[in-house]
């Protein structure tokens, strides 16, 4: 949202216009956070920030406006995937991030998901965000095939990335289970099971 | 909700108060699946199944009694797990069924979800009916063991039936992405083979 060309004070990073996102877009969370995104209103927000509520709608322009902005703010954030040395341990310290995000009270990670249930923008800011993570994270496929972990046939990283995640998506948001310490090993490892016996291979793929 | 006892005429199955509820369940599915869980409102529900508001308020008092009501019947039908002679092509059949759910336009199974992101007892119904279909198709892998398709250790069943599963809502409900007809299959082989070779057994469980 930056643009380069224009060295306006309050327009450099860091400047007021800077301050005044990040101050909008923690309130924007806290909010989320506690009352869901059926309680997300312009005027909440801007109090809680102590920002104009002119300002406010001038920049954001509607509750839309602030969930697709506080999502793509997530996307700004320099994320590493995890680098362990091992493709379990890889996918072990993913589920752990994710099983976090998403246990702890309350979760903006939920409250951006029930959102995007409601709101076209936010969900494709949302589908946005997560292909760009599980691309990221890519590499760890890639790596566990230079160490000769995975069959040398081209391993179709996404699903594999998809198959490991999934289960703690399914199991925490959509079935509500109580969070299971062991899950996030268990998800990576039976993933990593199907990929070395072959699944997620560019052969299987070719002979469905 | 029939009492056994009860016999009067109205109170009988297929008499007039099974055939309110009926057309008001067939009301809430069809105004669930056009405008979401936001739009449904007990006038709307009431109108469209023909049905005296009054009696679709004392019944049913909110909108999340209808909600849990409507869930209920769907665990009310006579639901069976495929029985095709193979653990892949049983899950294969379920992922099918799972993926036809979701993708169908509108869908009342999205629909339900986005609705108990917002309704304590409608959470909890659709919780207790998740349960029980997973615990009904327990068997598929219980057959799976008996035919010698998995290690005679003993498999947690469940945990097999989400890796199984949870790709598809993953990728269909959070990620929204587009139906890709070889999922359902693909999925199921990915779950299939990280049994075969061992994930989801109780030692694996004992040795975390």
């Amino acid at each position: 949202m930056t643009d380069p060309l224009d060295t306006t004070p309050d327009r450099r990073p860091g400047g007021r216009t800077a301050r005044v996102r990040t101050q909008v877009l923690d309130a924007v969370r806290a909010e989320l956070a506690e009352g869901g995104h059926e309680r997300l209103t312009m005027e909440g927000v801007a109090k809680r920030a102590g920002v104009h509520r002119a300002t406010v709608y001038r920049r954001w322009r509607d509750v839309a406006g602030l969930l697709v902005d506080v999502i793509d703010a997530a996307g700004e954030i320099d994320w590493q995937p995890p680098d362990t040395g091992s493709l379990l341990r890889d996918l072990t310290a993913l589920n752990e991030e994710i099983q976090e995000s998403l246990v702890v009270q309350p979760s903006f990670a939920v409250a951006l998901m029930a959102a995007s249930f409601h709101s076209e923008q936010a969900a494709q800011a949302q589908t946005q965000l997560w292909t760009d993570r599980y691309a990221q994270c890519e590499i760890l496929v890639e790596r566990a095939v230079e160490r000769g972990e995975l069959p040398a046939q081209h391993t179709d990283a996404r699903s594999l990335l998809i198959a490991a995640t999934a289960p703690l998506y399914h199991q925490l948001v959509l079935l509500r289970a109580d969070p299971d310490p062991r899950l996030p090993e268990r998800a990576a490892e039976a993933a990593v099971l199907a990929a070395a016996a072959g699944a997620f291979t560019a052969r299987r793929e070719e002979s469905v």
